[in-house]
C-alpha cells in the first residue's frame, strides 16, 4: 500500500481554532483557510470553543460542510466553531493540558495546527510547538492573527480591527449629524465609549469620521494619555461654546494620572448598593452633567463593534482572507512557529503583503499606539495616524441580504468528530 | 405688470421644517420636499432649528444649494437644518408666539407651511392653520410624518421607524453571534437598550433578528408589559441552561406594576453621590450579574439607532421620500391640515400607498403596539407582529461612500435669508 509520501495529497489532518474575542471577520479567515486546505485535499478539523474543545476532544469535521456554507462563512461575523477566553500558561505549570493537548492532536492523525488570536494564543502555539518538538511528534504550529484591538506586535494591523474601526468611524460621524440637529435645544455633549482597554486604537479610529478643529469628534480620550478630569471639562466647556455641541469618543481604558481606571470611578455600586456597571462613558457623561450642567447623551456599542460585519472594511475582509490562505500555505511548507502578519509596503497608494514572522515576535507581545499619533493637545489624532488607519477602513464588503431585509450569516452544522480519548478532567 | 395669477407658477414661497429627534430618513423627506417645489417653480425656505427658527426668523434660503446637494441630502442622515424640542401650548397659552409665527409667515410671502415631525408637530401644524384663518391669511399647513418611534396615529408606520427597526434587526443578529461564539467561558447574557420610551416598537423590531424559541433575541421586555424581576430572572436562567446563553432587548421604557421606570432603579447617583446616568441596560445587567452570577455585557446604541443611515431600509427611505413629495403636492393643492400618511394595502406582497389624513385625527394620538403583537408569554413578538414589522425593514439604500471609506454625508451651505422684522423676545 502505497504511503502518503507516493501521493500529491500530504498526509493528516489540519486542526483549527478560534481564540479569544470574536470579530466581523475572524470568520472569513476560517472561511479561507478551509476553502485552501480544501483545495490541496487536506481536511480540516475545528476546535469547538477554541482551545477547550482540543483540550476536550470536542472536534468539528468540517468536511461535512458544503462548500456554499464555507463561502457563507466569509461574510458570517462571530466565531462559527465557538471561541474562548483560556490562556494556557507555561509549560511546566500547565505540563498535563500540553501534553493532553498533544495526545489528541494525535489520536486524529493532526499534523498541522493552526491557531487564531491574538498574542495570547501565539504564545500558546508556540508552546504546543515545542512540546510536540519535545516528544518527536511532527507537528507544525502557525498562529493566525486576529483581534479588533490591534494591539499585536510585527503585523502592521490585525484582521478585525479595521472593519471595527470602519463601524467606529461611521458610527460617530452619523451620530455627530443628529447631536448637530438637536443641540439648540437638547443634547449638548455626546459621549462614545469604544473599545480599548490598553491602546486606544478603536477611538483613534473615530478620529477618521471627520477633521478639523470644529469637525466631530472634538475630543477623544485615549489610554495612552492620563486623564485629567478639569482639563476635560474646560475642554468640553471651550467647544459647546464655540462649535454648539462636543462629540467625545472614550477608549474604556482611560486611566487618571494615578493609574485608576476611570471606569472603575463610580466604586461599581448604585446608591441601593446593587452593582453598577457603568463603564467610561455613562460615567463621563454623568460627570458632565454634574459639573457643567448640560444635557448629555452617551452610547456603549460594545459587542456591536466588533461584529458589525454589515459595515465590515474590504480591506481587512481581504487581509483576513489573505492571513487564512497564508497559514495553510505556511503550514503545508512545513514553515513551524510562524505568524503570517500584514506587511504596508506603501501608504498612499496604500499596497500590502503578507509574510511569516516568528511567532516568539508576537507572543506575549503588546502594541501601543506611537506617541506621534496623538495631536499635540493630546484629544484628537495627527496627521500620522490618519495616513495609517485611513486605508485599514477603506472599500465597502457587504454581506448579502434576504428578502428580509437582514444580512444572511451562515450557521454551520458543526458534526462533532468521534472522541478517541477518554475523558480529560482538566 | 401680470401677476402670479398669470404664470404657472403659484405666488408665494414654502416653509419647511423639521421638529424633535432627529432619524436616519428625515432628510430624504427634506429632499423630496424641495426637489418637488423647485420642479414646480416654488422657493423652499427652510426653518433653522425647526420651530425655533420660524419664531425667530432664522430662514434658510434652500434655493442656493445646488441640484446635486440636495440630491446627496436624500441620503445623509441627521437633520440638516437643525431640529428642536419646543412644543408650542394651546392657542391662547401661548398666542404671542403662534402671532408671532404668523407674523414671519407673511413677511416672507409663506403660503404653504410644512412641518416635519411626530404628533406635537402634527399639533402646532394645526393651530398655526386656524390661526391663519382667523387672521384671514392664505395659509395651507401639512404634517409631515416623522418618528423613529412609530408612535403615530392613523400611519400605517413612520418614516424613521424602518431603518432604525432594521438597525435593530441586524445588530442584535450580529452581536448574538458574537455571546454565541464566547458564551462557553465568557458573556452568558447580553442585554441590548432599544428606545421606546412609550412604545416597544424598535424593541419588537429586534424581535426579526430570529425565530424560533431558541434563537436570539431570546427575551424581549416591551413598555406594554409589566417588569416583573424575578419571573424575568427565571427566564434568563432557564434560557442560559437550555440554549447557553441569553440575549436580551430591553425597551428604555419598561414599568414594573405599580409604573415605576426600572430606569431609574439606580436612584440616578452612584455610591459618591455623583449622577450615574445608568439606563435599562446597565441596571439589568447589574441585577442579573448580583441575581444569577453570570458574566454580562450589554449595549446602549443610542442615538446611533436613529442615525445609522448606512444600515438605511429601503422601503423607509422610499417612503420617507414619498411623504416629502405628497406634502408638496397636497400643499399646492390647497388641502388644508391634513398629513401625508402611509396606508398598507397589502402584507404580502407588501404594497402600500400615501393618502391624506386630516390632522386633527393625528395630533396628541399615541399609537401604541396591539396586544396581539406580543408573544403569549409576553417575552417576544407574535406572527402578527412578523407580519406588520418585516416588510419596513425590507431592501437596502446605501449612501455613496468615498475613496477614504466613509458615507459621503452632504452639509448644506444653509445660507440665512435677510430678517424683516425685529427681533422676538418669546
Amino acid at each position: 500500500m502505497p504511503t502518503a509520501k507516493s501521493s500529491a495529497k500530504p498526509a493528516g489532518n489540519l486542526l483549527y481554532a478560534q481564540s479569544g474575542g470574536v470579530t466581523a471577520v475572524i470568520n472569513a479567515t476560517a472561511s479561507a483557510v478551509i476553502e485552501t486546505a480544501r483545495a490541496r485535499g487536506i481536511k480540516v478539523l475545528a476546535a469547538r470553543n477554541g482551545i477547550l474543545g482540543a483540550l476536550h476532544e470536542e472536534l468539528i469535521d468540517t468536511s461535512k460542510e458544503s462548500a456554499a456554507a464555507i463561502a457563507a462563512l466569509g461574510h458570517t461575523p462571530g466565531g462559527a466553531f465557538g471561541s474562548c477566553r483560556v490562556k494556557l500558561k507555561s509549560l511546566d505549570a500547565d505540563r498535563a493540558r500540553y501534553e493532553r493537548l498533544l495526545a489528541v492532536l494525535k489520536a486524529h492523525d493532526v499534523r498541522w495546527f493552526l491557531y487564531n488570536g491574538g498574542n495570547d494564543s501565539a504564545d500558546t502555539a508556540l508552546k504546543v510547538s515545542r512540546l510536540a518538538a519535545e516528544f518527536g511528534y511532527p507537528l507544525t504550529c502557525i498562529g493566525v492573527p486576529k483581534t479588533v484591538d490591534n494591539d499585536l506586535a510585527v503585523t502592521d494591523c490585525c484582521p478585525g480591527f479595521g472593519s471595527a474601526a470602519k463601524y467606529t468611524a461611521v458610527s460617530v460621524r452619523e451620530a455627530a449629524l443628529d447631536v448637530a440637529a438637536m443641540a439648540e435645544t437638547s443634547t449638548k455633549v455626546f459621549v462614545y465609549e469604544a473599545m480599548g482597554r490598553h491602546a486606544g486604537w478603536l477611538a483613534a479610529a473615530a478620529g477618521l469620521a471627520g477633521d478639523g478643529a470644529d469637525a466631530a469628534p472634538h475630543l477623544i480620550l485615549f489610554p495612552e494619555r492620563p486623564f485629567n478630569e478639569a482639563d476635560f471639562f474646560a475642554k468640553v466647556k471651550a467647544t459647546v461654546e464655540r462649535v454648539g455641541y462636543c462629540v467625545v469618543v472614550a477608549s474604556e481604558g482611560i486611566q487618571t494620572a494615578d493609574g485608576r481606571f476611570v471606569a472603575d470611578a463610580g466604586g461599581g455600586k448604585d446608591s441601593f448598593g446593587h452593582t453598577q456597571l457603568g463603564g467610561v462613558a455613562s460615567h463621563l457623561a454623568g460627570r458632565v452633567k454634574d459639573a457643567l450642567g448640560y444635557k448629555v447623551h452617551w452610547a456603549l456599542p460594545d459587542y456591536l463593534q466588533r461584529s458589525a460585519r454589515h459595515v465590515a472594511s474590504k480591506t481587512d475582509v481581504e487581509q483576513a482572507r489573505a492571513v487564512g490562505k497564508a497559514a495553510v500555505e505556511y503550514a503545508l511548507k512545513g514553515m513551524n512557529s510562524v505568524m503570517p502578519v500584514i506587511v504596508r509596503t506603501s501608504d498612499s497608494p496604500y499596497r500590502w503583503k503578507i509574510e511569516a514572522a516568528p511567532l516568539d515576535k508576537v507572543a506575549n507581545h503588546e502594541k501601543k499606539m506611537p506617541a506621534g499619533f496623538l495631536r499635540k493637545d493630546g484629544y484628537g489624532i495627527a496627521a500620522a495616524a490618519r495616513r495609517y488607519l485611513e486605508p485599514l477602513i477603506r472599500g465597502e464588503a457587504p454581506p448579502p441580504y434576504g428578502r428580509d431585509g437582514l444580512p444572511k450569516y451562515v450557521t454551520l452544522k458543526n458534526v462533532a468528530v468521534k472522541p478517541k480519548l477518554p475523558p480529560f478532567e482538566g
